[in-house]
């Protein structure tokens, strides 16, 4: 991609502003801790801080670890959600997963016996994820995740490699996930085999990705879905309207209420610390992201909702010091 | 308000569609039914159907019943949102009310039970609302409605007007508000008598407006608090921004997630037909709404989640038409 | 009652067995508290601790401070179910109150929200109680009481005192029974005005008795209802063995399991550290209790879940020793 | 075990009446249907009603449909919990699994997630039922049903037989047992894996035996673990009396305390139709059943709690009638 990219030196002062911003933010890490159940995760540095944005006018700054290459967990949620609608459409895929926001933990189990007939509320907690990952085209898991493969080559030029020890790691230790799953299959709303889904789930959350590669995903649905360094429409307009409201309403885990307010930006946040935001064309804002931009973020030290500790304070502070929010 | 806007003429070609528009989706209040649960709220015509739109540029086209008044019902509690913050401030107010969504019902509640210390989940369901009303500023219910009142007045310029035989019907049948504000004194969630509090909570869902005041509330909201015709900030840009997140993400009841994905606006509605919309300025939208707008809708047919069924559908058509959405 | 029953000091060998039980669980009393919420229970000696049990051979004995009164609290909802039905009649009864066990708090509200149409699971929560409380016959909340006093005059031959300090310090604070109330008013399962039952509900806890007194009840129950000192059948068959079963079911808060479990008697505690127990006749057991007998205790530490500390470890050791159990 | 009872013929008046109420409650069946998630179970003639009642004194009646072999479904979960008693000791078994009734359903997950930490609130509905079969003795599913079939050889003398067909239905569609079991794996409450669990669990379910079996392990129960043709103790004391204290408070599924309130009699009921009684001795009860007895019914249509119809009326009548009710 960053042939594609040209970056633009114009950029400077933006550059500048945003290296400050990162090593004034790098120290909070200490209030945070990275994901545990994971050891793979536990083991990484908690300071790092990267990030990188990239204006639809193909505009780039980046700064700090922003090429460290962090398993996306959770934002792979948004690809598989979107990669679903493309190739089941969008009523295919909201027979099975609602759109609406819940309060409840992004693995809690109680809505779905709670609220019958169990259909998951929504595709950015687990119980959605799974039902998105079964019904992705192909018979068998290798088939399903190509076709997520696939969606995500359109759209960064390359195919995702799977971090295999992290994949092994919440592979064996996935018993929530395997409840969830033989729940939903027990309700009718899971359409291949609990282990044959668990497998497409556990590989799309142990994809590797930069704060690049989610800028640039970002930046995409940011846009509607029309890729402006190649030219071409690669998720069709609705779909990418629906999946940024839907990253708005339930992307940061609990406290995606608490940053639509004060932060406003389309945004799905992972456990590895990493979170990826689309923010729309505003008429308010300055160059050069007044045509929007998409930003990728990887802060691993979270706080007790799953979200980067740094990472939000970052996004915070940008959004008010550039009017990034869409409200 | 009508002088202080002018109408402006070359609007014709709006307001033309938006005759056809509002005539076009009449007819389908035979799908949802007024609200029963409040006799003089049966007792409607159900075919109603009216709309304002107010441009921060001081447009305003209107169409079918747009002037009929009717009481605001959960809609004031964007108000009294916005009133409580005005007066106490925002991290008063946070302290006491949560700002996430949740799937439950608007009265549930379970959620209080479920997660201690039982702080209501956002000031948009019924719980939440009644922490507002019994924070609001005074020792009585009448200083607590009055200072709800001025900050309308700020707004829209006048007051309120009660309709008193909705306020007596609901005050006497208000088990589940009462229940809901009991617990809460419990809790320690509620700051003012529990009867007080109810007083000030029902009096802010009597008050009546007509389209034309909504859309006006919602312009200034659209407008980050700033009133254009009045060239005063009525509301902190601060307060503007985290009322429209409010409104996004849990504004339009268990459809709130639907609607942020399909319609894409800020809104809030009520059991009696009323929505109140704040778009925000936007890049890619035509004049003479690019800079943005309020839209006032009202249609006392509901659906079951408790939104009205034309008022829906047209925003829906609106906001595809002419480019409303945020994301 | 005192000249009715003929203390049989054959019964010399058990009464002085009691007496060493009473002083050997009495200092164990440190590892519960008094209930705090009513001031007034809090300021009891706590280390208090009286047993009286009454055979239906006549038989008494009794020890410790079996003669200090206390407010009956919770063990009133035993007879406030039992005098609803010997007036209302068991179907109409059982149409309002449902006699299922739960796993939830006394006073959850939950459930009533969970499960539609939102019937009170059983009489000895709160929830269930305020509904009996509430069909008890009567236009007042004085008639209502009165049917009630006059159930236990039936019983043990005096009307109640009510404890004035106790019964107002509860009204003031009863946030939670309100708010029971007013849900159970909404959806129908509340008879009376709320704060007529209110007033029911929170007098009959606050009736005062002695452990002679509730001893007798229990007798009486543990003998289907036919009070052998006056030869007369005060209570029908059929709802003293339904209110057995409900004390065994229920009686116990979230102990209830447990204490069925190690002890196997029907018993009903309060937070004031009252446990009213019933035993039926067995085969198995010696004289005197052979033919059943009532069981009162008073000892105001209560655990966690409501239950008298010692009270508690005295009956599991005498049920095991004397064989009470049902099982 | 035909050979070890005497069916003493001095019986007559009551195998009479047996057969004649039999033969009164068969026709209600058709207000039933048999269960039909498990197609084995769907074929079998609905009006089929039996009984066997084992005295402790060696008097046997039996009627009806009494040898017709069923699969004894959650019957089985009470002699799970006693062999897990037996072998791992009660409090081993105890720190595992509550003794709390809930009102739930039988295969409910929510209350493991509402309650942390999610510990099975008893051994009789799934979820502490899988907790059983996994802390049953053994390194593999052979090895701990071999355990489950010894506890059942020393009370029935004889090994059960598994229906192979029923065990693979349910195997197959097992998704709620394995969602809650995966979910007890991750609290810690699954001491096996997960698929060895299940095939015990579901072995358990599939254990083939008649009214005759189950009423003599009734018996046995009902005498406090000592059988009485043997003359040998084979369950502790304490265990049996446990063991009872649950089937009463938590054996009916859903109508437990209804069963409680109107039978009163400790009880065991399956999907397939059957209910296992223990009636314990009693002073007021006449011969031949004043000092216990077993009961096996067998009706498999079953109501929407998931007991068998006509088994239920014929145990309200006999209780009534015979006076079987412990309370």
């Amino acid at each position: 991609m960053n042939e594609a990219v040209k970056e633009r030196y114009d950029a400077d002062f933006w550059q500048s502003r945003l290296e400050n911003l990162v090593e004034h933010y790098r120290p909070f890490s200490v209030s945070g801790r990275n994901a545990e159940y994971i050891p793979a995760l536990g083991k990484i540095d908690s300071s790092q801080l990267g990030i990188c944005v990239i204006g639809s006018d193909q505009t780039m700054i980046k700064s700090g670890d922003w090429d460290v290459p962090f398993t996306l967990q959770s934002i792979s949620k948004v690809i598989s959600f979107t990669a679903a609608c493309l190739t089941r459409g969008i009523s295919y895929v909201l027979d099975r997963v609602d759109v609406e926001p819940t309060g409840d933990a992004f693995n809690s189990i109680i809505r779905l016996e709670m609220h019958k007939p169990g259909k998951p509320f929504n595709p950015m907690i687990n119980a959605g994820a799974l039902t998105i990952a079964s019904i992705l085209p192909g018979e068998t898991a290798r088939e399903k995740t190509d076709s997520l493969y696939s969606t995500i080559e359109k759209m960064i030029g390359k195919r995702p490699v799977i971090n295999e020890e992290v994949f092994q790691s919440e592979w064996q230790t996935a018993h929530r996930n395997r409840a969830l799953a033989h729940y939903l299959k027990e309700t009718g709303f899971l359409e291949a085999d609990v282990e044959q889904t668990l497998e497409v789930y556990l590989k799309q959350c142990a994809m590797e990705g930069s704060t690049e590669d989610i800028a640039l995903i970002g930046m995409i649905l940011s846009n509607d879905g029309y890729h402006p360094f190649r030219g071409e429409q690669v998720i069709p307009k609705d779909v990418a309207k629906l999946t940024k409201a839907l990253m708005l309403t339930c992307g940061m885990y609990n406290a995606s209420g608490k940053f639509a307010a004060f932060v406003g930006i389309p945004a799905k946040s992972g456990v590895s610390g990493g979170i990826m935001c689309a923010v729309p064309a505003s008429l308010k804002r300055e160059q050069p992201f007044q045509t929007g931009c998409g930003i990728g973020i990887y802060g691993p030290a979270i706080d007790e909702c799953g979200n980067s500790v740094t990472g939000g304070m970052l996004l915070k502070h940008m959004a008010q010091e550039w009017d990034l929010s869409i409200f």
